[in-house]
C-alpha cells in the first residue's frame, strides 16, 4: 500500500460501490457487498486490494496476481485466477483512475498565508487560498478560490490564476491567464520572453515579446517545462492539456483541447497544434507549421512539414508512420542486418 | 495590441521618427508625418500600427492586413494593399524590432531591497540594483550598476555580475562571472559542478569541478537552461549568444561571439564553438569537438565530428546537409514511398 | 590554478604522498620527495603543478605540456618531456581525480540555520546540518547528519534525506526518501506526481501516483533533472548511480547501481535497468523496456526494445552498434556521397 508518511487512504469501498463510480458491471453481482481496502498494481496488490488489466501484454502477471479484485476488459476476464473478484469495462485503466481517485482523494487546500510569503497589496488573493513558504505575488495578480501556490513560487505582476489551481514549489509565472484546476509542477517557467530576434554581424536586435500565455481549464503542466509568451499574439494551452516535464513549447505556439506532449518534446515558434493531438518523449517540431487535430507523432521524430489531421508521423525529418517503417525496414534489409538480429 | 496589464506602450511615432531610428525609407516620404501608435504581426495589426513582412511565405498575409504602415523589403513592396505606408529596409526584420523596442521599451530598473532579499555583508550591490524578495546575495559576491535580481534567485560567494544584468526570478548562479547586460530567464542554472568523474566497478571518483563559468557581454540565456562551470579551466560563453530554454552546456564548453543555441540544444564537454554558430533545436554535439565559425547545424542532429567553419550540416549521426538530404531522398526512393506522399 | 575566490587549495604534497593516496607508482622513485602545488589540465598546467594523461589522442599536448608531474598510464610513459615527474597508473583519470580532491577537498559542512529558513517543528533537523536562506522544510520530514540545504530548497512533507548529502539551491524534494551522500544540483525536481492518465475524448482521468522515489547512497543528480515518483510501487535510483542536467525519468523507472546518465537523457515510464548501464546525451528509452547490466546506449538513441545485458545500441530506432554503422555506411555508400566527404 502506499506510504502513509506521503498518503492518505480513504475506504473501504465495497466492490457495489467501486463498480457505481466508476461505471463498472460486477461480473459477479453477489459479491457486490464485498470490501476493498486498496489500489495497487498487479504484482503489488495484496488480496484486500484492487487492481486492473488494460493490455494483454500483462495476463500473466493478471494471472499469478493476489489481487483481492481486479478492473478487466470483458474479453480478457477469463484469465483471472480462480477467487477474484472481477469488474468489467471497456476501458479499465479509466475505470481503475477513478476508483483510485476514490481511495486517494486530492486533499482540501488548507487555507493558509505563510507568514515569509510576499503579496502585493495589490493583488488579489482570497482568503480560501494556500500561499506557501516564500511565494511571492507581485501587484495586480489575481489569484482565484482555493488555489494553492508552493513554496518559494513567485507570481508575475499582473498575472491571472484561476479557481482551484494547484501551483507547485519554485515555480515562476509571469505574462499568464491560467484557467480554473490547472496543476503546475514544480519548477515550471510559464511566461518568460521567447527567443525572438533580427540576427545581425555586430549584435542581434531583440523583437520585444509583447503577448501572454494563455492556459485553459484543467491542464497540467510537468517539472521545469518551459512555455514562453507570445511574440505578438499569444502563446495557447488549450484546454485538458496534459504536458508532461522538461518540455519546450516556443513563443506563439497554440494547442488544441486535449493535447497530449510526453516527456522533452520541444515545440517551435507560431506552430499550431488541432485538438488532441499526441506527441511522444522528445518529439521535435519546426516552427511554424500546422498539425492537424488527433496527429499523433511518434517519439523522437523530428517534424519538418505540416501534418494533417489523424495522420501519424515517426522519423527525423519525419514521414507517415508506414512509410517510415519501410524505410527502416529496407535499409536493415540491404545492410543485411535483418537476420542477424 | 500588448495587453495593458503586462506591457506599457509608450508613442505615438511619426513614420519619419520610426524610419530615422529603425534606419528604413519612407517609400512616400510625404508621409512622414502620419502618426503610428503600435506594433503588430501582419494578422493582427489594425490601421494604426505598424507591422513587417521578412519572408515571402507570408505575402498573402501581406496583402490581407489591416496594417497602417509595414516595414518591407524593396523588391516585396508592390505587393502592397493600397493606402498602406510602407517603410523600406533590407532586413526588415531587424528594423521592426527596433521600432517595436521604441514603442515597448525595457522600463529601467527601480532601485530596490525587498525586506526578504538576504545580503551577505561582504557582498557587493550598488544602491542602484532591483533585489526582489527572497533573492539571496552570498559573501564576497558583487552585483554591477543598474541590475536586478529576480525574486528567490540565489547569487552564490565570489560570483560577479556586470552592469545593466537582468537575471529573472528562481535562478541559480555560482562560481561564475557575467559580462553587462546579461539577461538570464527563470530558472537556469549557471556555474555548478560539472559531470566529471572516473568510473569504476565500485563507485565513481568524482573530479573536483576546478573553473568557472564565463558570460560575455550582451548573452541572453533561456528559462531552465543549465550550463556547468569547467572542470579545469572555464566554460565560456562569448558576447551577444543568444542561448534558448532548456539548453544543456557542459563543462568547458567555449561559445564564441554570437552564437544561436535554440531550444533544448546540448553540448558536451570541452567542445569549442567559433563566432555566429547556430545550432537548432535539439541539436546534439559531442564533447571534444571543434565547430567552425558561422558553422550552421540543423535542427536535431547528432554531430560527432568536427564542423568546418562555415558548413551546414544536418541528421544524426550529421552530414554535410546536401550529403544528408542525398540520403533521406535515395532512402525514400528505394522503399518506394517518395510517390506516396 | 584554480580562482581564489571559489576554492580554496590544500597542499603541497610531496609526489611520494601524491602516488600513495592514489595508488600510482613514481617512475623515478627519487623524486618522491618533490613538491606538488596544485592540479591543472595538460594545457595549463604550470610547472609546480600536477596533470595526467589519459587518452592517446592527447599525445601532442602530453609532449607540449609545461607540468611539473603527470599521471600517465606506463605504455605512454616515454612519449613525456625531458624533466617532467612520471606517476605511473593503469587507470591515470582515477588516479588524478584522487589527488584533485586531496589538493581542493570539499569543504565541510559548516552548520547553520538561515534565519529566513522555515522548519515545521515536526521536521528533525540535526544540529549539525547547514540549513540556507529561504529553505523550507515541511512536516514530519527527516535530515540526516552533516547534510546541507541550499537556498530556497523545498523539502517536503515526510522527505529523508540521509547522513552528509549536500542539496543546492533551488531544489524541489517530495515523495522522497534519499539514502547517505547524494549530490543534488540547483533545480532538480525529485518526486512529483508521474505522467499517468487515461485519456479520454472529453477530459482525462488522472491517475493518483502513490509511490516515491527512492534514491541510494552516493547518487549524484544533475541541474534542473526531473525524476518522477512511482505510480503505484516507487521510482528507484541505484546507489552511485550518476545523472547530468536535464534528466527526465518517469514513473516506476528503476535504475540500478552506478548507471550514468549523461544530459538530457529520457527514460519513460517502468522502464528497468541493471547495474553500470550507460547512456549517452539524449538518449530515450520508450515505456516499459529492460535494459540488462552494462548494456551501452549511445548519444540521441532512441531505443524501442529490451536490450541485453552489455550489448550496445545506438540510432533511432536503435540496432545493434555494429548494424547502426553497417546501415550507416550502406546508405552513404548508396547516396554516391561517400567519397565526397
Amino acid at each position: 500500500m502506499a506510504d502513509k508518511r506521503f498518503f492518505k487512504r480513504a475506504g473501504p469501498f465495497s466492490l457495489g460501490e467501486l463498480a457505481r463510480l466508476s461505471g463498472a458491471r460486477l461480473l459477479r453481482p453477489q459479491e457486490e457487498g464485498r470490501l476493498c481496502h486498496d489500489v495497487a498494481p498487479l504484482e503489488l496488490a495484496e488480496p484486500e486490494a484492487l487492481s486492473f488489466l488494460d493490455k494483454r501484454k500483462y495476463l500473466g502477471a493478471f494471472a499469478r496476481s493476489r489481487a483481492g479484485a481486479v478492473v478487466v476488459a470483458p474479453e480478457l476476464a477469463e484469465s483471472a485466477p480462480p477467487g477474484m473478484a472481477l469488474l468489467l469495462h471497456d476501458a479499465p485503466y479509466r475505470a481503475y483512475a477513478l476508483i483510485a481517485q476514490a481511495f486517494y482523494p486530492e486533499p482540501p487546500v488548507a487555507p493558509r498565508r505563510a507568514a515569509s510569503a510576499s503579496l502585493d497589496p495589490s493583488a488579489s488573493v482570497p482568503e480560501d487560498c494556500a500561499v506557501a513558504e516564500g511565494a511571492v505575488i507581485e501587484r495586480e495578480a489575481r489569484i482565484g478560490h482555493r488555489s494553492s501556490l508552493g513554496a518559494n513560487t513567485v507570481v508575475g505582476a499582473g498575472v491571472e490564476i484561476g479557481d482551484d489551481c494547484r501551483i507547485g514549489a519554485n515555480v515562476t509565472l509571469s505574462h499568464a491567464i491560467l484557467g480554473a484546476r490547472v496543476v503546475i509542477h514544480p519548477g515550471a517557467r510559464i511566461g518568460q520572453a521567447g527567443f525572438g530576434f533580427a540576427p545581425d554581424r555586430s549584435l542581434p536586435s531583440k523583437l520585444p515579446q509583447l503577448g501572454r500565455v494563455i492556459i485553459g481549464d484543467d491542464v497540467e503542466i510537468g517539472a521545469n517545462t518551459t512555455i514562453d509568451r507570445g511574440a505578438g499574439g499569444d502563446t495557447v494551452i488549450g484546454s485538458g492539456s496534459m504536458i508532461d516535464n522538461l518540455v519546450q513549447i516556443g513563443h506563439n505556439v497554440v494547442l488544441g483541447r486535449c493535447c497530449v506532449l510526453c516527456g522533452q518534446v520541444g515545440i517551435s515558434g507560431s506552430t499550431i497544434l488541432g485538438d488532441f493531438v499526441m506527441i511522444g518523449g522528445k518529439g521535435g517540431l519546426a516552427d511554424h507549421l500546422s498539425i492537424g487535430s488527433g496527429a499523433r507523432i511518434a517519439a523522437n521524430a523530428g517534424v519538418m512539414r505540416d501534418v494533417p489531421a489523424g495522420a501519424t508521423v515517426a522519423g527525423s525529418p519525419a514521414f507517415p508512420i508506414k512509410e517510415f517503417m519501410r524505410q527502416t525496414a529496407l535499409l536493415q534489409r540491404l545492410a543485411g542486418t535483418k537476420d542477424a538480429r
